[in-house]
């Protein structure tokens, strides 16, 4: 049997259901491929969503910020959050406005946010936090000061519960609609990199390290993620 | 002057400040760069952070779903709302943890969302959205029916407040970093769009329409959004 989230009220797919998956494979792989996430959170009765970089050690989700952050500071005695990730994958044209669509795959994660205090523990989940973008990077970096570990919040959550969502059919019409005279398409859509641009500051003969091997141009954005998750936390 | 959007406790940029902007301006082309944004919303306390397609008339933000979905059933009498935009620009790599980074766009923007039930206003807006993503696009497709249209919630919110906050910047290490034998670029990140895949299912002679002229493959999302918005919504 696979590891499987809870479904509770709160994760259960509602709408168009046959979209929703619960099982870790599924959730984490969606996390995993992702540097970007939004957080939703209440503030006095007021929702908030953030932006973040975040990343996954198993069932944990951690993102950091200044110490200054608003967000960060009232997570202090803990907050509930949810964590959502979205790979939009493809614009869906369809013979009517009902069945125009995006194929996309998502998860939103459940759970209580609470800052990681413990100085150790601060330290070594911000370099695994570099090594897990970037591998090895963080041995090649300038240590960083104990004033920048203090000006640093980090931020980890268990995920309670989890869902995840995939439509990936692209164009879905009535059946009697195929019969029509109207244009229907799918327009992929990627996240790529770019060429790297090295800092025009760089000291002569500094060499680009083997870690950014997969960062080269015009590589899906998702896939070099997925393949750094899979180098840095082998199962 | 141009109009700028009201700075309150909820959207003031507390953290990094000079990153802030409040003019509808700078707001608005973050926006309509963009078809995906995440929504935070609260239900018995509990926050929700939802991905979705969004589109922007002067200073309402307008989304849908099914009538049968839990955000927008729950919104009905109308309800504080977070709608977030992020672009991701490009990975900061720089000579220390502290300093790495990620450069980007977005806007938070505050509002009560509520349902448009006026039938003649719901089926403009309807309209316009497809028109709003595929200039005259609408006009060439079968009708929805009074049942899509039924079955179709409608979601709109006037902007109360908004900020936007833009990192450009590329790497900035500290001064005396710079000296160090240590790696450092910015990879840009671009969503662009790829081959065009017209369905399979599509009667002979139809021809793709003048209004996707701009979705070629290797365009970027934001800049067709961009101009979208501007060819369908003049000044």
């Amino acid at each position: 049997m696979p590891d499987i989230y809870p479904i509770t009220p709160r994760n259960r797919v509602k709408r168009l259901h046959e979209r929703g998956r619960y099982d870790h494979e599924s959730v984490h792989a969606i996390l995993d491929s992702a540097m970007l996430c939004h957080i939703a959170y209440v503030i006095d009765g007021q929702p908030y969503c953030t932006p973040t970089v975040f990343w996954r050690e198993e069932d944990h989700l951690y993102w950091h910020g200044s110490s200054a952050s608003r967000m960060l500071r009232s997570q202090k005695p803990g907050l509930p959050v949810c964590l959502t990730v979205t790979h939009m994958d493809s614009l869906v044209l369809a013979r009517c406005g009902f069945n125009h669509s995006v194929d996309y795959r998502s998860v939103m994660a459940y759970g209580t946010a609470a800052i990681v205090d413990d100085a150790e523990e601060k330290a070594r989940a911000l370099s695994a936090m570099i090594n897990r973008f970037y591998p090895d990077r963080d041995a090649t970096l300038r240590p960083s000061t104990a004033q920048e570990l203090k000006a640093t919040m980090l931020v980890g959550m268990k995920i309670e519960d989890a869902s995840a969502k995939i439509r990936a059919k692209g164009v879905g019409d009535e059946e009697e609609d195929y019969a029509l005279p109207i244009y229907a398409a799918r327009i992929p859509v990627y996240q790529v990199l770019g060429a790297t641009e090295p800092c025009p500051r760089l000291i002569p003969g500094v060499e680009r390290p083997e870690g950014l091997a997969g960062f080269t141009e015009g590589r899906r954005l998702d896939e070099v993620m997925s393949e750094t998750a899979k180098l840095v936390y082998p199962d």
